[in-house]
């Protein structure tokens, strides 16, 4: 028996610098609309998710606000670990501990921290030559007992511009 | 600068042991279909190939004919290399000689052979933790210059059912 995780990096947001907490650096006009659109094709592509975890920062929850809005999920946990640079370790260990039989879960944040989650899950320690662009997803299939690091399936990796038409 | 490697695992095909020799066992009407409607996405998202690389199997030949009769390239070569468990290096070397700006190769075949060989060019070793899928397909961003193996990056994975409506 497996789990489903998808990890979804927050959508375009301000440029660095502009705000004095990079925390509360929100989601652009642009972005919000981009993001809009990746969560209705979500939905026409039959995916929802059991619960959403997300880094607290403002572009992050945005981004999990709009996958909810979108019909996507009816929960939605903030996650420290998932704030840029937070220990991946216990990211890791707080999935692994909400398994249950047939969970799809979406976990949003940012990069390159959600490239390197992916690329331990799958093949057990962090690699550089994973590319998630700013609303892009990927899709794990993962064992529902047992370690997760280096035992998760690649199933979907896709930017946006190749999402939608 | 880069370029892309599209590796297209072939469309759904008859049954194992169906056909005395397995390189001529070609595809269902059912994978031929869904390989025309997964071409068909291709155009409309924008993607074209410079040329097309298939194992000689029916299968993969046909998977690569249809490629090209949807208009996304106008060149077919067989790579004898390609067929199931065939030389990955040669295969590899291949593609590196015909390097030129902004190429857009895409390669037809089997697996497990073309998610290892993805695993190789994206962590410079094989993995078995790369799900692809009958007419799914792998996208890789490729150095023009210098090392393939372990030097590319991958952009792309996806699932027929996450292509198609």
């Amino acid at each position: 028996m497996t789990i489903e995780i998808y990890l979804v990096r927050h959508g375009l947001a301000g440029q660095f610098g502009e705000y004095e907490d990079d925390s509360m650096r929100p989601l652009t006009e642009d972005g919000m609309k981009k993001t809009h659109r990746v969560a209705k094709r979500l939905g026409e592509l039959g995916l929802s998710f059991d619960r959403i975890l997300t880094s607290p920062y403002q572009r992050a929850y945005q981004t999990a606000q709009i996958l909810q809005e979108a019909g996507l999920s009816t929960s939605i946990d903030t996650l420290d670990t998932l704030q840029p640079g937070g220990d991946q370790a216990i990211t890791i260990e707080s999935v692994s501990q909400i398994r249950s039989e047939d969970l799809r879960v979406a976990i949003v944040g940012h990069e390159p921290d959600l490239s390197q989650l992916a690329s331990t899950l799958i093949i057990g320690h962090s690699c550089e030559n994973l590319t998630l662009k700013k609303a892009g997803i990927i899709g794990l299939s993962a064992p529902i007992e047992g370690e997760l690091i280096g035992h998760c399936q690649l199933f979907w990796l896709t930017p946006p511009r190749l999402l939608l038409t």
